[in-house]
């Protein structure tokens, strides 16, 4: 794969949710710092599953962190929705040109990316009127070695740089488990999380509830979705809009009468 | 306002964010107990503001509060997707027609939706493919008088019930401050929350951020929005989808060459 170049001055706020020490956004760090400026506000601790979610109970705190190869570091007691709205709001010296969230360590295809905070700082992003993309890979191990991603990672946020992205819209991209085949562009697949969750007794005999699950396919003939990429090998770019009115219903039901 | 009728047997979940005890909950406790076989699973305190966000690093405690007026109260140490996935497999015995999420004490029209756990709780049951409504009012005082609403509520919940909702479709109910004078169906406003967090310091001298910011609706001549006609003083409507899919987007570079 060729080596893509970044428009000159390219500024990069990264984010992800599982946490500042994570391996997926040190590949990130290092892949797109040497193009562009890049600064980091991530959540300290990880925050998977936090979706959209703001502390909105008790306050945030920041810690600035030693940099890495120069390039600056905040680490946030807050979820990644905090993260992108502090690093706007309060940190950073000029608004970016694109946030990127993640790489995040396990899938956030299909249904999954209403649960997800990596999803959801993406998602945040274009509240701002921003750019933003979300990658997670379906290799779930701290340990994996993500750098085949890194040139796709740097040819997806090229593209996206260059191109009339909708406002309220941001990209969500998830890569195979293997090497990849190409990169499709798709939809959002239905799937329905089953048995989320499990009992179990404590060695003081509560009864507590974790999280687990099962998904199920609910469309498994398509062949336009972001999980049927997957499964082929692909990755895949689902274009995802922060304007959840269903308009097509809306039109139907627009008239009713009370 | 004539008295509405649900259909004999209805089974309704009710839940909400801002917890168990919460006055919005109780009233919706009143209102549809007299007519249909109403379980509540509900956050044992507060949840606002934790949009889909669910608990996965410990587990959940379920604990079976006394019954009120003859209906089951489970207050879950979780949030209000977590509420939903147990209420639907483990707590459950039977699922219900429709989930009800609320009334929320505070507006989630437009963006707001993004952050809301009250919304979150709607969307999840429809991911099981269930019917749900998100019940929310621009009074934001845990003392305000919302009887005013239950009518409303009613009228909705029988429509919802009595038609055909596409799959992965929701609907945000917001009441304005005052008096309605009806309900309009309509689409999710393009609202951005600016200066969200507030830098304060605290009696040892660190610096903490709380969570604040000020809305600026972003197409104020829009006349078709849920903040337009909250601002006429109607109830406004609006019917969401969890594919988050771009699709006229998507169909634009659905052919992107890479």
């Amino acid at each position: 794969m060729e080596k893509q170049a970044l428009p000159p001055g390219t500024r990069i706020l990264l984010t992800n949710d599982d946490g500042v020490n994570a391996p997926g956004l040190e590949l990130l760090r290092a892949t797109f710092s040497e193009q562009a400026e890049v600064t980091i506000v991530a959540p300290q601790a990880s925050q998977s599953a936090m979706s959209h979610a703001t502390t909105s109970r008790v306050p945030v705190r920041v810690h600035r962190l030693p940099p890495r190869d120069g390039v600056t570091v905040y680490a946030v007691e807050g979820t990644p929705v905090d993260c992108v709205k502090l690093a706007l709001d309060n940190l950073l010296p000029t608004q970016p040109d694109l946030v990127i969230s993640g790489i995040n360590h396990g899938s956030n295809a299909s249904v999954n990316a209403l649960y997800s905070g990596t999803v959801g700082a993406a998602l945040e992003a274009t509240t701002a009127g921003l750019k933003s993309v979300a990658f997670s890979t379906l290799y779930t191990s701290h340990l994996a070695d993500l750098s085949p991603c890194a040139p796709y990672c740097l040819k997806i946020v090229q593209r996206i740089l260059e191109s009339q992205v909708p406002e309220r819209t941001s990209f969500n991209v998830n890569f195979p488990a293997q090497r990849a085949k190409g990169i499709k562009l798709c939809r959002q697949a239905n799937v329905c999380w089953r048995n989320s969750f499990v009992a179990q007794e404590t060695p003081r005999g509560h009864t507590v509830y974790w999280l687990s699950g099962d998904a199920t396919n609910l469309e498994p003939e398509a062949t336009d979705t972001d999980l049927y990429y997957l499964q082929e090998g692909y990755i895949s770019m689902v274009p995802l809009t922060i304007d959840w009115t269903n308009h097509a219903y809306l039109e139907q039901i627009a008239q009713w009468s009370w």
